[in-house]
C-alpha cells in the first residue's frame, strides 16, 4: 500500500492526495516497473457527501475542492516522450465504507442537460454487496459494477499546461456570462497538495494548476467506464516519471455520465502494474491514452435501444448540424422518457441513465444535417421485463430518490414543450 | 419475394423502388401482419459503382438519384400514432453480386473529414465469402458482417414532411455557400419513384420529397450498424398502412461510418416480419425508433481504443465546448494515424475505419469544456498483431486501394500541420 | 456450384452423394487451394421425414439409408500426413425448403435415454424464418441456429478403416443381442454412392464401407454444434487428396444432441473454402481433429443450469464410477423435469433439450466416485420468464409434438419410479 | 464476518470449520434471510501446502484432512423440502495470502489421468495480481480468475446420508483392492469439527460422516467453474436450517478440473446472501441444484478447440460404448500433446489444462459406439500465438514446474505408446 487514505476523514489534510495538475508537484512515491502496488483513493469531493436520504449535500457541494486524487507517483526510467503502460488489476472498496453515491448537480454546475432540466439537487445511495449494486433511491435495479478510475492521468509539462490554460481562457472568454461556465480556468481556492512544499511552489500551483474536470491529453477525467479493472491503458509521458496520478473511482457509470456525478462515486483501493515504452509518443501516434479494454467486464448483452438525431431536441423545430452532442442527447432524453413510463421520476431516471451500465455509441456521423447516437439500457438490470409489449407499460410507483430538503421543485422542460403542444392542438 | 430486384441493372427503370420520402407514394405492395416477406433490394446509388480497381466511378457518382429503397409497403392495421414493429430476419447478397464496396467521396459530397483531409476520391471493394468480407484493396483484414439496412422509415405525414423540409432549410439559411452544404433540400433531378403515377403526384414529390440522406423521426437512413439482423424495431407511424421503406443494404459498417459511403454498400435480399402496436407513440413515449439489438451478431471481444477530446482537433490549439463530434473525429485521426504506423495509407485507413466492426462509445459528455468519445479497433479482424509492442509497430507495404484516375494526390492536413510543426521546432 | 442438389427429391439417384466412408470411393469433384465453392446437401435421411404432424415418418425411416453425405472433393495437394484445413464460410438452407426436423426414435434405435424412456416416435418440424427457427409442435420457444455440418470427414485409408471396423465389431462382440446395437458394423444394404463405378470397387465399399453414424478420428459424426459457419478445422488426411465429404447439416443443435436426430435436420448449401498444412499431423499432434469455434455464433449469454453427478440416475439408488454419460443424462432429466413444470411434455422437453442452443460442460471428472456435469438451458429462447420464482413455476398448455398416428403411448421410467415411491411411502 | 479465519495457521484448531458432512453437526451460525454476510475460508488441506519450488508438500499430503469447509451456518425459516437461495457475492483473498496452488497428486491418490500417466507429484504456484494470476512454474499464460467454491451445499439428513454411503461402499465392494480407490467411506482418521460437541456426537460424525470429495444431491464439492461470483444457487434443503456450509475455494478451474487439486486452490473471504423458498424441491424437481450463472464471467472468447472420441484412448485401439468420460480424456490428451509441441513439459501442461479457464462441452451423446467431448484453450491467456501456423508451432524452453525433490520422474504412457509404435514400425 503505497499510499493509504482514511475514506471516512475528510481527504484534505491526508498525505499523498493533490486536486490539480501540476508539473511542480513532486512525486509523492516512486515505483520500480514491474512492480505491482496499491494506492488507497478518497472519493472524489473528499468526503463532502453522506450516506443519507436528503441531497443538501450535494446541493452544497464545494467544487473548487474537486478531485481529490492520489499522487503523483513516478515511475523509473520514464521519460518524456516515452508511453507509460500502466494495468488496473485491481479496485476495492473500504469495507468501513461500503456504498457510493450518484448525484444530480443543480443549474450552476453543470451537467449535460443543466439546460434542458430545471432540476434541484438530487442523490441516490447506492449499497455494494459485493460486486453488485443497488439503491434504495432508485428500486428495482440492481447490476455488476463495470468499476473504473474516473481520473488517471501523468502530469503535464509546463508547456501542455500553459497551452491547456490559453485555450479553456480563450473559450471562456468567448461565452462570456456563460452559466455554467463553459471552462473552468485555475481557482487558487480550494487547492491541495498533501505534501510539505515550499510556498512559493505551492503558490505556483495554486496560479497555474489546471483543473481535474476534463480529460486532455494526459488522459485525466476521461470518465471511460471500460477503462476499467483488467484494462492496460498507454498514457503519453510530459515530464520525469511519468508522475502518474488517479482517483474519481466509480463503482459503476453509463457511458456519456450526463449528471456530472453520474457515475457511482466511492473511495478505494486501486492496485497497479506499470512499464515504459522508450519513444511511445513517436511509435503510437499518441496525441492521447490508447487502451486494451477489460477481458473481465461484465457482458450485459440484451439491451433497449434509443436513436437520438440532431434536431427538434426541445421539441421547438430546431436543426443541428452533424452534432452528436444533441443526437446523444435527445436519445438519452427518449430514454428518460420511457423510463417514466415505467414509473421512475424524471430524477430517478436521470440518475439511472448515469450510473448504470448504459451503452451509448456513435452510430453515424455521416448524414447531414443529422448526427445519430444512440443508447442502450440493458434489460437485465432490472428485476421486470421493461421491453416494449403491445399492451404498453406497467406504471410503477418507484417513490423517488433522495431530494434537497428545502422542497424546491424540478422542472422538466420536455414534460412543459408537451404540455404546450396538447394545449396548442386544442 | 414480394419485390424484385435486378441488381445487374440500373435500379431507374425497376418497379418498387423509390428514392424521396413522401406521404403520397403510394403503397407498392401490402403485408398481414406476422406474414414472413421479401424484398429485393439495390444498391444505394442503383448500379453507379462497379467492382473495379479505378475510383472514378466514385468520382463521378449523382447523388441526385440516391439512395434506391424499395417500397413502400403497406402494413395492415397500422394507423397514425401505432408503432410499426419490424424483425429483421435476414438479409442476403444476390449470388451474382457477391461483393460490395466502401468509397471515400471528394470534399465536395460531404462525409465526416471534408474539411480535415482533402481526400481524392478513392474505394474498396470487398468480395463476400459466406459471411465474411476481405478486399484486396486493403489486404490483412477480413470480418464477419453485422449486416443491416442503412435505411429503414414509414412514410412521413404532410406535416412531418413539411417540418422537415422547414427546419433544413432553415439550416441551410444559416449557412449560406456552406461547402458542402449542411443540408439537403428537396431536389427534383433525379428523383424516382418505380411505380404509375399521375403526373401531379410525381411533380408534388419531385418538389417537396425529403431527400433520403439524414435519419429522422420516422428512422430512415440512422445507419446503426447494430440494428441489424436479428433485430426488432418499433418504429412510428404517420401515415395509413405505415408504408415502409427500406435499403441502403451494409455488409458492415463501423460505428460512425465516416467516409459518406463508409459502410460495405451492398445489393440483396431482405427477410421481414412485421406486426403493429396501437397506440405505441404514446405508450412508448415513442419520439424516435427504438429497437432490440439482435444476439446473433459477431463479437469481436478484444479491441484497441483510441481516446478523442473536444480540443486541437487539427493541432491548432482550437477548444471546442462539449462538442462530441469533434471528440469523435479526434479519437478516429488517433486511430487512422496509428494504421498508418502499421503501413496503411490515410485513403486505407479511413475506409478500413468505416467499414470494419469498429466500435465507438460516447464516453463522457459532462466534464466541461471536453466531450470525451472513444473509438475502437477489433484486433481480431488483422491477422497480424496490432497491439502497442514495446519495439513499436512493424510497417508494411499494403499497396493502396483503388484511386481516381487522374493522378490527383490526396492532402493530409495532420501530416501538414506535423511537418509545420517540426519546421517550427527547428 | 461444385455439387447440385435437389432437396425434394429423393437423394438416392443424385450425383456426388454417398453414405458410407471408404477409401475407393473416388473423388467425385476437386477443388484447389484458396477457391470458394459450394456444395448442395441434402438431409441426413435423404428425404424420408415429411413436413406432416405426425411422426409415422420416424418410426419407419429406414436407418440403412444414412447418412447421404456430399462428396468426395479432393483438395490439390493433399497427401497421408497432412492437415486438410477447412473453413466453413456459409450454410443456406434452400428457398423452398425452409424447414426441418428434430425426431425421438424409439427404443430400438437408440437415442441418448433408450434405455431410461419407452418413447415412441416422435417429431417437430422446425419453420426457418431467416436466422431463426421456430416450431408448432413445440410453441414458446424461438431461437437463432447455430448453423453446422453435423459431418465433416476426409476419407479414411484402408488401414484406419480396418481399424474402425475391427475395434467396432470387437465391441459388438462383447456385447452380443444387446438392443440398440452398441456399433454399427458395415451394412451392404442401404449403401449408397452418387457416381458410376465398377461392380467390384461398389462391392468392396458395401462391404467394407463404414458407416456414418459416430464421430471417428478423421471427423466424420463429430454432431459439434460449435463446429459452425465462420469454424476453421484441421482435419487429418489420410489418403491423396484428402477426399473430404460433408453432410448432415443441423440448423441448431443442443449440447449432446441426445435424441438422435436431436438436431434441426436440413437441407442445404455450404460455401467452403480449403488449404492444406503439409506434414500437420505431426506438427499438430493431429489425432482428432482440431478447431477455431467461429466468432459470430449467437450469444445467449443468460442460461439456467443444472448440475448432473453420476449416481442414482434412475431413482434406484445406483453408483456409477466417474461417469461423465451418466451425469449428463442426469443433467439432462432434471432439464427434462424441470421443463414439464413448466407445460411441456416429456416428448417435447426431450425434443427441446437436443435442438436448442443448449451449454453441456464437463464441470468436474476427478472427484471420486461422481463426474458432474452440466446441462444449461438458454433463457431468452422462450417467451416466457423461465427462472425459478419463489411462487413456483406456471405450468402452460402446450398441446404435444407429432406423434406416431397409432396411439401408443409413451413411457417415462422417471415419473413410474416417482410413483412407486410415492406409493411405498404411504 | 461471520467467520473469522486466519489463513496463515493451520485450519485444525480454528473455530467454524469443518471437513465431514453430517446432520448432527450444530449450526455455528445464523443468518436472517436477505442479511449480507461474509464467511473466512481456508485453503482445502487446511495448511499443508506452501509457497515453494518443490511438491513435496503435494508427495505428502494428508487427504484424511480434507475439505475445511466453513460453517454449518443456518439460515432463518429453512425447513427441509424447500430450496435455499445463496447469492455468491464477492470471493477475495487475504492481502496475507495473494496466492494459490495446483497440484498433481501421485497416481495413489486419484486424479483424472491416474492410470495414463505416471506422473510424479507436482505443483505450479500462482501469484494473484489483482484478479489475474500467473505462476512462475507454468511461464507464459496468464488469466483473469472465473472465481468460484469448489464446495457449496447444505447438510444431509439422516437418510440421505446413510444412503450415500451404502451406495459408495456398494461400488467400492464391487471394485475390491482398486488403486485408487473408487469411492471414500467414512474415515474416523483426521476428522474435524470447530465446535466443541459431546464426545458421543463427534464419534457419530467420525464414524458415518460422508467425505467432502464427491459432489452429490446437496451440491458439495461440484467444482463447476462457472458457479461463480455473481451466482445465484438454488440447493436443496434436508435439515432444518439447511446448514449450509462452503469451502474449496478456487481462483480459476478448467472444466473438469483433471488432475485432483487441478483448480487454483486458494484461501479467502466469500460474501453471500441467503433466501428461501418453501416447497422448492418440488417446485423446481430439484433433484440436484441449480443456478444461474453470473454475468460477470470473464469472457475469453476465442478458443482452439480439440475434439475427443470415446476410442482408442491409449493408441491401443480400444473401443469404448458412449462413454464421455473417454472422450474427455481423449480431448484432453490431445490438448496436453498439442501444449507439448509447443514446449510444455507434461505436468506443466497437466496443471495449465486443469487451472485455466478451459472450457469442456459433451459434443454429441447420441452417435454410437462413440462420445464425443471437446476441451477448448482460451488463446488470450497465452503471451505468444499459439494457433497452428502452416510453419508448425514454435517449441519455447518453458523450464518446468514444481516437482518432488527425489528426482523420481514421470513417465507418459502416450510417450512410451508412440516409442512403441515408432518401434513397430521400423
Amino acid at each position: 500500500m503505497l499510499v493509504t487514505v482514511d475514506p471516512l476523514k475528510p481527504a484534505r489534510g491526508q498525505a499523498g492526495l493533490m486536486n490539480r495538475w501540476h508539473p511542480d508537484i513532486p512525486a509523492f512515491a516512486r515505483v520500480a516497473q514491474g512492480e505491482v502496488f496499491k494506492l488507497g483513493c478518497h472519493e472524489w469531493t473528499g468526503g463532502q457527501v453522506k450516506n443519507s436520504d436528503d441531497a443538501d449535500d450535494i446541493r452544497d457541494v464545494d467544487l473548487s475542492e474537486i478531485h481529490f486524487l492520489t499522487g503523483p507517483v513516478a515511475v523509473d526510467g520514464a521519460e518524456p516522450g516515452d508511453a507509460l503502460v500502466v494495468e488496473i488489476l485491481n479496485i476495492e472498496y473500504y469495507e468501513e465504507m461500503p456504498w457510493g453515491y450518484t448525484g444530480i448537480f443543480e443549474e450552476k454546475d453543470g451537467g449535460l442537460f443543466a439546460s434542458e432540466f430545471k432540476t434541484r439537487a438530487s442523490k441516490a445511495v447506492w449499497d455494494f454487496e459485493g460486486r453488485f449494486a443497488s439503491s434504495r433511491h432508485i428500486p428495482g435495479v440492481r447490476f455488476a459494477g463495470i468499476t473504473h478510475p474516473g481520473i488517471i492521468g501523468t502530469a503535464p509539462s509546463q508547456e501542455l499546461l500553459d497551452e491547456w490554460n490559453r485555450r479553456e481562457q480563450a473559450l471562456n472568454d468567448a461565452h462570456p456570462g456563460a452559466s455554467p461556465a463553459v471552462a473552468l480556468p485555475p481557482l487558487a481556492e480550494g487547492v491541495y497538495v498533501g505534501q510539505d512544499l515550499p510556498a512559493d511552489v505551492l503558490d505556483k500551483i495554486a496560479r497555474e494548476g489546471a483543473r481535474t474536470v476534463p480529460g486532455r491529453e494526459h488522459g485525466g477525467n476521461c470518465d471511460i467506464k471500460n477503462l476499467s479493472i483488467g484494462s492496460k491503458v498507454w498514457l503519453p509521458v510530459f515530464v520525469p516519471g511519468a508522475n502518474l496520478a488517479i482517483g474519481d473511482l466509480h463503482f459503476s457509470q453509463g457511458d456519456g455520465e450526463q449528471s456530472f456525478c453520474g457515475a457511482i462515486e466511492q473511495a478505494g483501493k486501486v492496485t497497479l502494474k506499470c512499464s515504459v515504452v522508450k519513444g511511445g509518443i513517436e511509435k503510437f501516434a499518441l496525441k492521447q491514452p490508447i487502451f486494451l479494454p477489460s477481458p473481465i467486464d461484465p457482458l450485459y448483452t440484451q439491451q433497449l435501444t434509443f436513436e437520438g438525431i440532431g434536431a427538434d431536441l426541445h421539441g421547438d423545430g430546431s436543426q443541428k448540424s452533424m452534432c452528436a452532442t444533441t443526437a446523444y442527447k435527445q436519445a438519452s432524453l427518449n430514454a428518460i422518457a420511457y423510463l417514466k413510463k415505467l414509473g421512475y421520476t424524471l430524477e430517478q431516471a436521470y440518475l439511472l441513465l448515469s450510473a448504470a451500465p448504459v451503452e451509448s455509441h456513435v452510430a453515424a456521423l455521416v448524414d447531414v444535417p443529422n448526427a445519430m447516437v444512440t443508447v442502450s439500457l440493458p434489460t437485465a438490470i432490472f428485476d421486470r421485463d421493461i421491453l416494449p409489449h403491445p399492451d404498453g407499460l406497467e406504471k410503477r410507483d418507484y417513490g423517488n430518490c433522495a431530494l434537497r430538503s428545502d422542497g424546491l421543485r424540478s422542472f422538466d422542460l420536455l414534460d412543459a414543450n408537451e404540455d404546450k403542444a396538447k394545449a396548442a392542438k386544442k
